[in-house]
């Protein structure tokens, strides 16, 4: 790490940084280690352990590169400067918020991956995605204990006339006991995200195995899958209608998933949860079919109030969460609402994080205790 | 159709590129589309009936954008032209060769992916990848059949002190029949290749789909895993040793498949075939373990001679295969000597294809009736 540190001194002097980094970047602490989502093998982007991310491009003709991250994740950008190897450099101008963030590389005007790291479906675009270490990074951690598998499923969909891809994480054990069947989470991701986010961007299946291995909760089945039907799939909300994926889940996934996999298929075994965009549809179809789920859950998205809900008895949990950085006052004041009135409802607030996954996956593991109980 | 066209000619008008068209491709057809390895809603890159492919990129301000694309399929590159939009555009300057190919964009001097398609894992790195349609793509369409899954698992290895990834085809109907066990290959990808590229390049789920809704063949479970030690992932082959693998494959994976797939575990009922570096994989492992596999396959990668094999009443079937455009003769020279020895020994050469993904779907497609016999 020393020698690591002499050479990224020299770097500054022989490139001509030293200015910026005493100016700007004189508190960093240079223990800068790659992030964990990176492709293998690759050193950059890093990240150290004030939340500071470095990155470095390759692209020596190059005339303007600029990083799209910025302090705090998402604002402001990070322009990068060319270096005498033909590398571009730069280290965001603070800290970032704990968890995920996506981002994309400007490359003279053109929006680009950076090669140095994995890809993430968000923006309704594979983008790049840094990971900043979070103090509770245990909970999603992958560790030496059984896993539960992660099964991609393609469904007959009659009223959209395809084959959907599902993923349905099954819990450890799941493949060995036979007789056993499990309650159903079906859980959605946010606008411009698809079925793939839950597990690559939230560790959903890690976040389970964990909390299993730990004996935290009793295992269950989780089923993910795409929440709008293609058409609208590169269209904003406004031209969004609840109807085409409301057919799809219910009439078409859920009776699907019954058939294939060990489930109880009572609505007392049945939850729905989602992020954002995932809420507002989580919100809508719980309401649309009060004899479908027992549980609903919405992730920085929305709230339910009294008059949404007719029939009481029905309804088993309602959890609202939201990041501190959003505005969780709304979460907060709806549940106390609803649980005034004898409702089972929770509300959960993510320190420090804004409209992120990093908030999803603390989410998630405060939901998971809270069902089928 | 016909407004395409005449735009596109506009377009070749207004960026001075009418001359390249004239000269050097005036025999290409205007019947472009988007390449089904594109991400959702993007247009480009494009493919034509004859196989060519063109590109649009966005870099306002580059001064150089070239794909690494270029005839037949790997060969040269393509150099794109600015337009007057800010885009950069091109054709190959021949048509591909049939079916998967990976490429990037080097952009002033950097490598990127081309934003317009899917990432695969190839050469060590996530790339871009473009499908040239083929005369015989049906087998590996994506058809209104019964779907098998593709499990995702994380097994313990502790020889290698990680959980380790591996994906499952399960056959259609797995999770219905709880009494029903199944043969098991062992599919192994190349170099620089990984455990998501039989899937996601090979379409190997779907073919198996369409072969057995088809009744072509008995249904079977396939294993894909990771064939090198984390260690020497981005080393090349000559820092390469197999038993760290062996290992992993041997004592690890294979029991743990048996003991959480409802296999049929007897070496008669089990196979192992590779590509490239999977099939010397492939080769070494069957030959220094004789008990555990009894149908052995390689597919672009090496034979095997009657030397090799000590005791012919274990070993059901070798299969050998390569692209026309490979060196077809040492598997067809390996197959015809090991016939007439007395083996069930088969060669196939895929027509007009070079080492590349098509020549493997079509080994997995010929393969797969001869296993399990």
């Amino acid at each position: 790490m020393k020698n690591y540190f002499v050479s990224l001194v020299l770097f500054f002097v022989s490139s001509g940084m030293l200015c910026l980094a005493q100016t700007n970047q004189s508190a960093i602490i240079e223990d800068f280690k790659s992030s964990t989502k990176n492709q293998p093998g690759q050193e950059y982007p890093m990240v150290n352990s004030q939340g500071y991310a470095r990155f470095r491009v390759i692209a020596p003709e190059a005339q303007n590169v600029v990083v799209s991250l910025g302090l705090g994740g998402t604002r402001g950008g990070t322009p990068l400067s060319k270096a005498e190897d033909g590398s571009w450099m730069g280290t965001t101008s603070g800290p970032m918020d704990e968890g995920f963030h996506y981002y994309h590389v400007t490359i003279d005007g053109g929006v680009f991956n950076d090669p140095g790291t994995l890809n993430y479906y968000g923006s309704t675009r594979w983008e790049s995605g840094i990971e900043i270490p979070a103090h509770d990074q245990d909970f999603y951690a992958l560790k030496d204990v059984p896993h539960g598998n992660v099964v991609q499923v393609l469904f007959p969909s009659p009223s959209t006339n395809t084959s959907r891809r599902a993923f349905v994480y099954t819990p450890p054990g799941y493949d060995k006991d036979q007789s056993k069947r499990y309650p159903v989470l079906y859980l959605q991701h946010g606008w411009g995200e698809d079925e793939t986010a839950w597990s690559n961007q939230g560790h959903a299946n890690l976040i389970m195995d964990n909390m299993i291995a730990a004996g935290k909760i009793k295992p269950f089945i989780i089923v993910m899958t795409y929440g709008m039907t293609n058409e609208v799939r590169m269209g904003g909300m406004s031209s969004f209608k609840i109807e085409p994926f409301e057919t799809v889940l219910i009439k078409e996934l859920i009776p699907y998933i019954d058939a294939n996999f060990r489930t109880l298929s009572d609505m007392t075994n049945r939850a729905m949860a989602g992020l954002s965009m995932g809420a507002m549809e989580t919100r809508t179809i719980t309401l649309r079919n009060p004899d479908v789920f027992s549980y609903y859950a919405l992730l920085s998205g929305g709230t339910y109030t009294l008059d949404d809900i007719k029939d009481k008895s029905k309804v088993k949990l309602v959890f609202m969460s939201s990041g501190s950085k959003e505005r969780p006052d709304g979460v907060i004041n709806a549940a106390k609402a609803l649980k005034d009135a004898g409702f089972n409802a929770v509300s959960y607030v993510s320190e420090g994080t804004a409209h992120e996954f990093q908030t999803w996956r603390r989410s998630l593991y405060e939901l998971a205790p809270l069902l089928f109980k």
